[in-house]
């Protein structure tokens, strides 16, 4: 909600089509914050030895997706080239996060949360890119 | 959505109270997006001049949010004074950041928008130190 | 050397003692690179999961360091109290990472080097609090 | 001299040339805490007002090389598409600050520090872009 409030609100006009940027902005705090929960679980589960790959994931997914989220959030005199190789590591970030978590959803709840919401944010980025065009 | 989700799925119990730690974590990077915004729409106002101070805070502020509700998120092997010391320095970064944008709140509708997510974030933070006792 | 030089370059007075700042700047963006790195290579270690607490405080502490270095680096209109907080939640995350560690550091070599960076950062900390007075 | 030291001691064999490596995540936290510093030194400049698209890339490099300095200084199970993602687009980050900073290095000290360590990361993200292969 307040996203969307801020981009309403900011004097300069936005970027790319405002509900692909709120959209993106959302799903990368999101995706940082689950990410960083799912490292953590997968840390405190018994087989962590099998979880190492998944945990390395998760932990540079939500550095890429804390960094691109701030990037993005930003209206005023962005570097358009820039931001655009952001949202596409971002992206790429969240396919290879969500490829690997999707291999242990069975057996973990979290992971295949962590998934879904990988997905939306690799979705969202990709919607943003298309907006820029 | 997804952190309560995550919290309910993780294989450790919880270090406090499900909901003030889902609430926390999520108004925590809520917080760090809008404060992130507000700089980058000060920044993008005739006025910067005037707006210096609470830049400055935005920025503190999301720094702030960003780090604590990554540490607040692990509930793995949690360090209790650790935790505490984050979550009431976050709360003074919220109320830092809320009163200074509140002296702007009437010329800046994302000043506004900014400090009541400040003081929701402020609240939440509270509440789980409540909670953790 | 770039930080000692920004500080000695800034348009605003140094809100503190120009060594101090510039030695606890430079420890806690040195301090979150070697936990980053001490988190991974536990990570990489056949004994994964009997250094869980171990890669647990290392993530708050890189989370902690690179928060409270960019909140120590800005100089332009501080709020003094929430510097100070965030410079002692900072020394608390050196220290409880450093006494993990410490517990490791017979048995691997990065947990060894990790300690010691992260009671130089809490020093570093704590000499940039006595200097703020 | 952590990170080099970390990266000797790590169980994993090195993803890299280790001098590439260690010179780009030294370089990466160093220019996110300078970048920090020209962002706020700009803040504090009387001409702030032209000063809006330097503290934009600033705040914007700061965010891309800390993201970029974690992600390599994993060395565990790394996915190498995603890590190249990121070097490039950190090393575009870079070269778009040092480039605007260039533009007021002849004012500002500041600008002028700060763009000579944005052009040594770039270098350092190129460098180890060729290592890797």
């Amino acid at each position: 909600m307040s996203v969307q409030e801020m981009l309403q609100t900011h004097p300069r006009p936005a970027t790319a089509d405002r509900d692909a940027l709120t959209r993106c902005i959302d799903e990368c705090f999101r995706c940082a914050a689950t990410c960083t929960s799912c490292a953590d679980a997968c840390l405190g589960e018994e087989d962590v030895q099998g979880l190492v790959s998944c945990i390395r994931l998760n932990l540079d997914c939500a550095d890429a997706c804390a960094a691109t989220g701030r990037i993005v959030a930003r209206q005023t005199a962005p570097e358009v080239a820039l931001v655009r190789a952001f949202i596409d590591a971002c992206a790429a970030a969240c396919r290879a996060c969500a490829e690997e978590c999707e291999r242990h959803a069975a057996h973990h709840e979290h992971c295949r949360v962590c998934a879904e919401e990988c997905r939306r944010c690799e979705e969202a980025c990709n919607d943003l890119l298309s907006s820029i065009g």
